[in-house]
């Protein structure tokens, strides 16, 4: 193997994470720092994209999502955290990119559309709202990263990230590096709910939660509606709970006790959760000791992002310069 | 009078100067640093907003338009001389503006459909055209320029940096000053065939030209076309040599011998040359002597750029820190 490909991944500070988020990024973060030479960043200023008008809670979930990183098992000795708000090489080269980045091709970006839609309540026809690609595509590609792990979904995006690379290249020589996706598929991770699992939706089981909360929030937790009583037969195939064993309980107990106990109304929902959280709990508890270790450590966040900066910003300043170099500016 | 006022103003690195910038803002800016606080800038960043597809022109025109500045009275002790993209601290606030910023106040933007429909052998459509005049209210309110000159004609791009600012302090706090425009009128500069004098037209008198370059200028500029022949009365109204006879003659000598001497056919369009030279070149002489002198001592653009940018710098931090202090990021 040669030296190591470079890969780049962030996410917006939402404040305390959830199983979504561990199943849906966390986990394969900690798998792709062994193989990889990882930058991982909190997107402060891609909050700003939806959250401008209301900022007060930025600084507080910037802390909390670092301790939850931490947590999860996200090593800074071996992948580099940092802040995006403290490299203003990321804004530089945002203001840049800006230049060369057509307007049409930021307007057929279907988040765009989607987001104004669904977002009815913000006023998200602002210049920066428009131009999030290009400070996504200036995140990426100011690492020179080989690759950005997303779901199939978000393969589009990056495709925009490629094209303004591209665009770079062809009008000022080779500098910026085509990031290739790293297609990963990400468990259905779903709320006490069954909806989707969302801090909005109060249905989070969050990586702070000790075992007696996981416990509390697992026990009412919505399965099969179409089981109403103990004898009913239940079909695993639409329970929410069954796809959290998809995620916790190993293969074999799934197809010899709990699929077949569910459809045979051989177990209850109450056993088939206590099953679930058999599993479960010790797969959690460590990170929530963890975390709750790093937490009186009021120091472990600033000194994680401080050391972090500086790695980030040792490769940011170096791509900076080169493109300025290219653009002869 | 109490403490200075802060004037904030830029140009783009066109290349040489010419008697246009003279007028149309160089002479200004030397009298109002006698008056003003003032950060004068070289806006490379701005030039790339319509020819980031060519940019290998902009480090030369940047040197070409300081020792321009240097030599007409620009003066280094008295004002602040700086050049843009040495400042990261405009790119930031560039992309926390972006943020708050409509789309539609962009594309109400009278100068962003019409470059469109002039410049139409370049893509203007891109991210950072559209928002240019965001980058310009950054370049003013990152200094809290209390003033700002400009044209009558300018005045709605400075009302949309005024919005701006008044939407930050709505929704952060009042950390931004509103800019007032200092309307300053300025002098109808004609080239030798009569029009706009501009680079682009090759009918432009440059600071950098030698009285003997100026004289053969001059010599066969373009007059009341109507008078074809010597005994023909003239119109100075429509003559554009008398155009540069307002700027250098004094208006004794032009009401009592330029004006009648051309309605009465009295004197020729080449006499009337030969009394604007009289003008014209001890007033241009010492700007093109002291400009060749400049011109030998080459540390002299980096020097001033280098102290300008670290008392540019100094202002520009400050503001950005309380930006990013109400904006709690």
């Amino acid at each position: 193997m040669t030296s190591k490909n470079r890969v780049l991944s962030g996410m917006r500070p939402t404040g305390r994470l959830h199983l979504g988020h561990l199943f849906g990024a966390l986990d394969n973060w900690r798998r792709l720092q062994e193989a990889y030479e990882c930058f991982f960043f909190v997107a402060d200023w891609h909050a700003l994209t939806t959250e401008y008008a209301d900022t007060k809670g930025i600084r507080d979930n910037i802390r909390e999502m670092v301790l939850d990183m931490l947590a999860a098992g996200i090593d800074p000795s071996k992948a580099t955290l940092f802040l995006q708000s403290r490299l203003h090489e990321h804004a530089e080269l945002y203001l840049l990119l800006s230049m060369i980045t057509p307007v049409p091709w930021l307007e057929r970006n279907p988040t765009y559309k989607e987001q104004q839609q669904e977002l009815t309540t913000k006023d998200l026809s602002t210049h920066g709202f428009l131009g999030y690609p290009v400070l996504m595509a200036s995140d990426i590609l100011i690492y020179k990263a080989n690759h950005v792990p997303v779901g199939i979904d978000q393969v589009p995006h990056l495709e925009l990230a490629r094209e303004i690379a591209r665009r770079f290249n062809t009008l000022y020589g080779e500098v910026l590096v085509e990031p290739q996706p790293l297609l990963t598929e990400f468990a259905k991770v779903p709320g006490t709910d069954g909806r989707k699992m969302s801090k909005s939706y109060g249905n989070a089981i969050y990586l702070s939660d000790s075992p007696e909360q996981v416990t509390a929030k697992i026990k009412p937790m919505v399965t099969d509606p179409a089981r109403v009583r103990r004898r009913d037969p239940g079909n695993p195939d639409v329970c929410p709970v069954f796809d959290l064993h998809k995620i916790f309980t190993p293969k074999v107990e799934r197809d010899t006790a709990i699929d077949p106990g569910c459809r045979t109304a051989g177990i209850g929902c109450l056993d088939c959760k206590g099953m679930l959280l058999e599993h479960m709990l010790p797969a959690l508890r460590p990170i929530y000791e963890k975390r709750q270790e790093l937490a009186t450590r009021s120091e472990v966040v600033q000194e994680v992002l401080e050391d972090g900066w500086a790695r980030a910003k040792k490769v940011a300043g170096e791509t900076l310069s080169e493109v300025k170099a290219a653009m002869r500016i």
